[in-house]
Formats: C-alpha cells, sequence, structure tokens
C-alpha cells in the first residue's frame, strides 16, 4: 500500500527515450512511498496498486519539482534605490561613488542581525517556492569575512530546516575584494584558503566552493589557487565565468571538474570544448542579461553544438537580478537567449540537479528519486516558456507532500 | 461607525501635493464605508473615529488598487506552440504560412464555447487579479464578425458579475481584417460602423471603441471614418498607435479627444503635441516590446517634456504579449523603457484610470473614490518596480473587502 497514487495526468519525466526527449508519458501515474517515487508508468501500468491516497489530477501535467541552481538569496536591505537612482539617470560610477553596488549589501548584510537575515530570505524564498522551486542553491558572499561568511552558510542552514524546500549551500568568498582588504588582495584569497575553507568543511556548512572571475572580481590565477585548495578539501567548484569579458574561466573551471560554469555571456568555442570534455553544466541567468540590459548574450548553439548541458536559473540577488519566479526565468531564457520551451524545463530540472551534483537525487522522475513534483494546469508544456510572469504551479509537492 | 479602519501604514494616495508628487501619508489611516474611502490621513488625523474594524497594517504600504488598462484577455486557444516555433528558428512568415498568428487566435476563439472562454478568460484574471489588480480593461477583437464581437463583450460582463474585479469593455473590431473580408475592406469597416457599433450600443456592451492603426492593419482613413461614426452615437475612442510605423496615428486620436493612444514606440514630437493639448493619455505595453524583442522604445522623455500622462498596462494577449502580471508590467516598464518606480506606479492607478476615463471613481487614495487598495509588505515603493516577478500584494481590497 503506497501513500499516494497521482493518476490521470501526463508526466515530464525528463529521462530521454528515442524519439521522446523530455521521456513523456501519457495518460502516466505516479506512485509515493516515504516521500519517493515508487512507481512510474502509464495508468494502465499502475492500476493494479493501492495508495492510502489516490490523486486523480484532471489531465494536468506534471513535471519535476523545479531546481534554482544559481542564486544569493540571502543578503541584508536591498538595492530598490539604485535600481530607481539609474532610472533617473545616474551612471553606475555615481551610484558607485555614493556607496552603491555590491559594498553596500555587503555593509546591510553585515549589519542585519540574523533573524532579519532568515525573514528576509524566507520572503524571497516563498516566492520562489510558489513558483515550483523544489530545490534551490543558496551561495554565501555578502559576508566576505571570516565569521561573516559562515554566518551566511549557517542562514542557509537553518532555512533549510525551517522551510519545505532542498537546500544546496555554497561557500562564494571570492565574490568581491572586502574594501578592508583592498590593498592586500593576497591576504584576502590567503584567508579564503587557509581559515574559510577549513572552518567551512569542519562545520559541514557546504560541500561546494564558486568564485567570481572577472576584471572587477578576481583572477584566474586566485580562482586557481582556491581551487586548487578547495580539490584537496575534498570540495567540488563551479564558476561566475565570462559574464562581462572572456576571463577563460570556463576552461579554468573544466581543468577541476567543475560541476558548472555560469552566465558564459562571452563563452568562445575553447571554452565550450573544454566544459563538453569535463561534463560542466552551462548555468544560463537571463535575469542578469535582462536587469542590466546587456546586448551580448550566451552562444546557446555553441553549447547545443558540443553537448553542453544547459542549467536554467533565477541568480536572485539584489544587484543584478532581483527575480523572484522560476517560471519567469524559462520565460526569459526562451525569449531572451532562445532556448526551446523543451530546453528551459530541462533547464530548471535534470540540468539543474546534474549542476548541483544531485542528479541521483532529484531532478526527474524516477523511481527512487525524491517525490519532489509540480502540477500545472496547462494544455502544453511548452506554455511554461509561454507565458510571461505565469504563477506557480497548481500544486507543489516536496518529499511527497503537498506544500 | 464606519466599516474597516486600515491603520499603521504609510499610504501612497497618488494624488499629488507640493514636493509630494505621490501624495504620501507616513503613518496614515483609511476609513471605509460601504465600500468607498470616507476619510484619508494621518494616524493621528483618525484617531477619533471608530469601526466595526480596525486593521493594524504593521507599517505596509498602501496604493490604489492596480489599473491594467489595456488587454485582451479573452481568447480561445493560445500561441505557445508559435512561441516555440520562433525559438526553433521559424520566421514569422513560415509561423503565417502554416496558420499561425492572429488568424490562429481568431479560429480558436469562434471555436471556443463560451464557458470555455470564460474559464481560461478567468484564469488569466486570476493571476492578475493576485498580482493586485482591481480594475481591468478587456477589449474584443478575436471575434472579428457581429456575433463574435458581441459574444466577447457579452463574456467581458458575465467575468464582471462573477469575480471581484471592475471590467471596463472596450469594442476593438478594426483589430485585423478577418479573411473572409481580404478583398473587402470597406465592406468590412462599414459593416462595424453601420451594424456592429449600433447593436454594441443598444445592448450597451461598450462605452468606448479602440482600433489599430497599421500597415497590417487598418489605415488612418478607416480609422477615421470608425471615429466619426463612434463619437455620433457617443462613444469614447482610443487607439493602437505607432507601435511598429509612424502613422500619425496619435495625432489622429487626440483630434477625436482620444482617452489614450496606446505603444506609441514610433511617436513623434507632433503627436507627443497633439496628444498633450487633447488630454490623451500614453500608454506603454513593454510586455509586447519585450515578447516580440523590439529595439524602439517609446519616447518618454518627450511624453515627460510635453506633460502627457503615462499609463503602463500588461497588454496581456496571447500572440505579443501573454504577460499575466502588473507588478512585472511595471518592472518592465522601469527595466526595459527607463520609467522611475514612481511613474510606473501612478502609470498602473491614477494614469490607468484616466486611460479609461473613471478618474473620478479609482486611481487614488480619496474620499469618495471606490476602496480598490492594495498592501505591500515593502520597505519602499521603489520596490515595485524593483523586484523582477514579485508576487501580488499581501492583501487586495477591493470595494473595501479582501479578496
Ligand atoms: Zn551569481
Ligand atoms: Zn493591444
Amino acid at each position: 500500500m503506497w501513500d499516494r497514487l497521482l493518476t490521470d495526468c501526463h508526466v515530464a519525466t525528463m529521462e530521454p527515450a528515442p524519439g521522446n526527449p523530455l521521456g513523456i508519458i501519457e495518460n502516466g501515474a505516479i506512485g509515493i512511498q516515504d516521500g519517493r517515487i515508487v512507481r512510474v508508468g502509464t495508468r494502465t501500468d499502475l492500476a493494479g496498486n493501492r495508495a492510502r491516497e489516490v490523486l486523480p489530477l484532471g489531465g494536468a501535467w506534471v513535471t519535476p519539482g523545479l531546481i534554482d541552481c544559481h542564486t544569493h538569496l540571502i543578503f541584508g536591505g536591498n538595492r530598490a534605490d539604485e535600481h530607481a537612482m539609474r532610472r533617473a539617470g545616474a551612471s553606475y560610477q555615481e551610484i558607485a561613488e555614493a556607496g552603491g553596488g555590491i559594498a553596500s549589501t555587503v555593509k546591510r548584510t553585515r549589519e542585519a542581525s540574523e533573524p532579519e537575515l532568515l525573514a528576509s530570505a524566507a520572503m524571497r524564498l516563498d516566492a520562489l517556492m510558489k513558483g515550483g522551486v523544489t530545490t534551490i542553491e543558496i551561495k554565501s558572499g555578502y559576508g566576505l569575512d571570516l565569521e561573516g561568511e559562515l554566518r551566511l552558510l549557517r542562514c542557509a542552514k537553518a532555512l533549510a530546516a525551517s522551510e519545505a524546500v532542498r537546500i544546496v549551500p555554497t561557500l562564494l568568498a571570492l565574490h568581491a575584494l572586502p574594501a578592508e582588504w583592498k590593498d592586500r588582495r593576497i591576504g584576502y584569497v590567503s584567508m579564503v584558503i587557509d581559515e574559510l575553507l577549513p572552518a567551512v568543511a569542519d562545520e559541514q556548512l557546504a560541500e561546494t566552493v564558486d568564485a567570481f572571475c572577472e576584471d572587477m572580481a578576481f583572477s584566474s590565477d586566485e580562482v586557481e589557487r582556491l581551487f586548487k585548495a578547495a580539490h584537496a578539501r575534498g570540495f567540488r567548484v563551479k564558476l561566475h565565468a565570462e559574464q562581462l569579458s572572456n576571463q577563460n574561466g570556463a576552461a579554468l573551471a573544466s581543468k577541476y571538474n567543475a560541476l558548472s560554469a555560469d552566465h558564459l555571456e562571452h563563452l568562445d568555442e575553447h571554452g565550450a570544448a573544454a566544459m563538453a570534455e569535463a561534463g560542466t553544466v552551462a548555468v544560463l541567468l537571463p535575469g542578469a542579461f535582462y536587469a542590466l540590459q546587456e546586448e551580448r548574450k550566451p552562444p546557446v548553439q555553441l553549447l547545443r553544438d558540443h553537448k553542453v548541458p544547459i542549467a536554467v536559473a533565477t541568480d536572485c540577488n539584489p544587484g543584478t537580478s532581483p527575480l523572484l519566479s522560476p517560471t519567469l526565468a524559462m520565460n526569459m531564457a526562451c525569449t531572451l537567449f532562445g532556448l526551446t520551451p523543451e530546453e528551459a524545463l530541462a533547464g530548471m530540472t535534470i540540468n539543474g540537479a546534474k549542476a548541483l551534483g544531485i542528479e541521483e537525487e532529484i531532478g526527474t522522475v524516477a523511481v527512487g528519486k525524491a517525490a519532489d513534483l509540480c502540477v500545472w494546469r496547462l494544455e502544453s508544456l511548452a506554455e511554461l516558456g509561454y507565458w510571461i510572469g505565469l504563477p506557480g504551479p497548481e500544486r507543489r509537492i516536496y518529499a511527497g507532500d503537498d506544500t
């Protein structure tokens, strides 16, 4: 006797079959037991099974729960004032001189109490969860000192304990050089490697390390120092790469078998080939492209040609992508970057899971995986890429339960 | 004894005062009786008043309910398939040859039963209402024959009767030339003028007439014929103008004292001056600009220079703007068109009301107006333009009641 049997639905399992790239099962059914998927098939296949609760879905579509594999969810304050200043004609330079930019978020994050950080992050998380997110990655990166970075990762852990969502924390200490280390770049990187990494490992606060490789952030040499140390301690790595210029970050990340390289507007063929070779996922972040009103799009066809898996995420952050909707991230990936709706959906399910290294646990509707599911009252899956600002799914099922 | 007293809130009345363009009342309070606003002031001003229900809002912001003054909400089917075809590389021409474009929506609208039309429109309306919309304009324009256009306006009336939202219907018969009139353009316009207009007037189905003035739609001569006839029957007019090219539509609309001219990407100074003179509102539709990935933006500074009131709307429609979120329309107006958050908020409140000719009834928080209000759990109003995909207000009050 199963716990639940979902029936009268079409299932996009996201397990490709010949001629059926999304692994669609029409007139499907799903058995759930102890928070896991125990059977997936046609309604007829599962007709002989019994469950405590049978849930006929009236012909709705079922997909894996959405995975937002790149966010900076936890921060103090917001930057609505800067957004308004830019609209009123202020330049980035003027905003920075007025104390704006990432430094202002670091300041407000440091000033905020832990309950304040948790409360504001929970409001954003709530919006994303209503949108269908069942797994979210959360990066540190607004603490930028030993205690500040640890505190953000502990906040992520606290959110994971209180909310019905899977949270994957990532250490992003090489996000920006904090002002107090301005003339001691090497010293900051050393502090991260020698003090922060061991502390994160000891306290088991994250298993992945990220960095921002860009002229305004950290050089590829600095990133490589970090990646070497991270590897030695058993961390996986990922990288903000090729967003504003080509720093050969994707190739560097691939050299360290990165889970993902993210942004990639300036990726070249060499980088794409390296990613394909290493199995590194390309995480596209159309919210930042939109908010910054960038011109250069990531080379989607190059990624397809090299068979690099493409993920899509919100990049939810206060400066460059205050995006609160995963369905809108899918629409933007289609509208702005030219992904097909199927690619966008794969980008927020199976490929999002790969970008987090947990594709054995989530990302498809398959026996043995967690029963994280979205039920969509739509005629076709293509509508997930089509509607602009679609509210979330009719039902969001997390570890087998409606939430 | 009032029905309700909202207190412990900041109110953006949208009634400008010297040095206070949004008419903000900090620590404000609002008295409501019989669905109308009976008092607005500071908490202290209203301290002596009593109400059956006192509602402390914990420092939230209160704005007028949002007004979506330009939508094509009621239609059959959707065009997700075309959206997907475009992403997969199909040209507009190929899509049209495959039976796509507006003709496909007309076909599916005509095929749909009235309950089907109402059910699908209600799902979209529900999304917009959750987003904070308390008044919505709905255009006909997918019937394109006598009975079909009347049927859409009757559907709008039926929705108005069943949903907690103010609906303003508009006759848009000159939306596209239906295939069956292909070689009889004059005949179609005559049918609209001689048969449809009187029928709409008799049945009191709409008080406003709209048209689409563009090479691919109707010429300014054809539009003027319609406007003359509409004026003679006491209709107000508005116009889809200057979206894809400059047809001097804004000047034509102004000549007939149009409530609004909408889109306006190709508006010139002559048109802006004419609009200012006539008091015609400029309705900006960033969702269509976004979905079509247009390059040319409406001349916002020109509108400001001429003091033309600017409204913002979703343009919710299946082809060029499948946008379901009024907060996203405000964000897009800021991000894509450079409006300030204050302008975007005015665009979906007082100026939306002006674009519908009902600014005496709604659009500001003022004594005597309908108590249509949104309560936002935000630090600052600027966040309404800042967040991308912000869910709706914490509370949506329609005619005095929570909905
Ligand atoms: Zn990022
Ligand atoms: Zn329109």
